[in-house]
């Protein structure tokens, strides 16, 4: 469903950007969001997930929608222009493709630690900037890293796949194979 | 039960900043946002809401739980640092007084129009900068403005009042009347 809904929906860019904006990642498809909620709660039923981790602003949604499946909070993680160095925040640095930039993302120490369960939520993955940000601080917390969801994996980037290479758990619901402007969409 | 949430969780700091981090705007209490869905779902129910408008990051969350109860999509407003004047984009500007800047709020042309009954939802009402911004935008875009649902006002700052003097509809869930470091928190 949400590959035929990418393929329909979804429109390729130069320079393998994939345009999904109409569902995902500004106008939000909330029946399609409980449905990946779903797959997500079923993916990780027993990992006793107790706390979702995702990042400002797109993966919000898609954590929320989830984490109604699970009854437990969601921590989303804050993008820092300043360099916010307190001692009551996880911090770790990403760098955007998308933006060309870096950013400081922050977690506050108050909600994350030992005896935690975390699944990690976002929309997308490619580099594993994001994530592997999201995993340093499931780290520095002390809490368990249970996996990740993904939305939208694009899978001929090096991200998902190094992150896995580390006994990480990545389940994507839709991984690309390949795109291009001309040739369409081929999902793995 | 949201009002006794708020004198739990709320930390008062000085300058009227009331902290909710650890169930609304940094960790997410999904259950209790639930139970605000239904609530703004009950108080709108005869509005024929058919889209969600919602100004990143924080209020996509509850925007989400809100749309879940109706039904239909959330488009959430992206801030803008770059000064974006696309010809597909309805953009206002913003004055945030927490970060003591201004912001262009966007959204896309694609997703609001003439025929769209839109309930705006937020967390915060104070001055009414944001709300006013997205007010602007469901102006320019046609569609028809429902009303707005706003999980805390401030409503001893004049936003609120000011909005409802025009005309449209704005829902609070918890009015706060004063606030201090000292003598806590009185709900209107």
């Amino acid at each position: 469903m949400l590959e035929e809904r990418i393929r329909r929906d979804g429109v390729i860019r130069e320079g393998n950007v994939l345009k999904v904006d109409s569902f995902l990642n500004h106008q939000m498809d909330i029946r399609l969001f409980e449905e990946i909620g779903r797959e997500f709660a079923r993916l990780y039923k027993d990992s006793k997930v107790n706390k979702i981790l995702t990042i400002e602003a797109s993966g919000i949604g898609i954590a929320c929608m989830t984490a109604a499946q699970f009854g437990c909070p969601v921590i989303f993680a804050k993008k820092s222009k300043t360099s916010n160095l307190a001692d009551d925040l996880y911090t770790a640095r990403i760098k955007s493709f998308t933006h060309n930039n870096e950013v400081d993302i922050v977690v506050s120490k108050d909600y994350l630690g030992p005896g935690d369960n975390v699944l990690i939520i976002d929309d997308f993955l490619a580099m594993g900037e994001a994530l592997n940000g999201l995993i340093a601080i499931v780290e520095a917390s002390g809490a368990s890293l249970v996996g990740a969801g993904i939305v939208i994996e694009k899978a001929f980037q090096p991200g998902g796949d190094l992150i896995r290479s580390r006994g990480i758990r990545v389940e994507s619901l839709a991984r690309i194979k390949s795109m291009s402007v001309e040739g369409g969409i081929e999902f793995c």
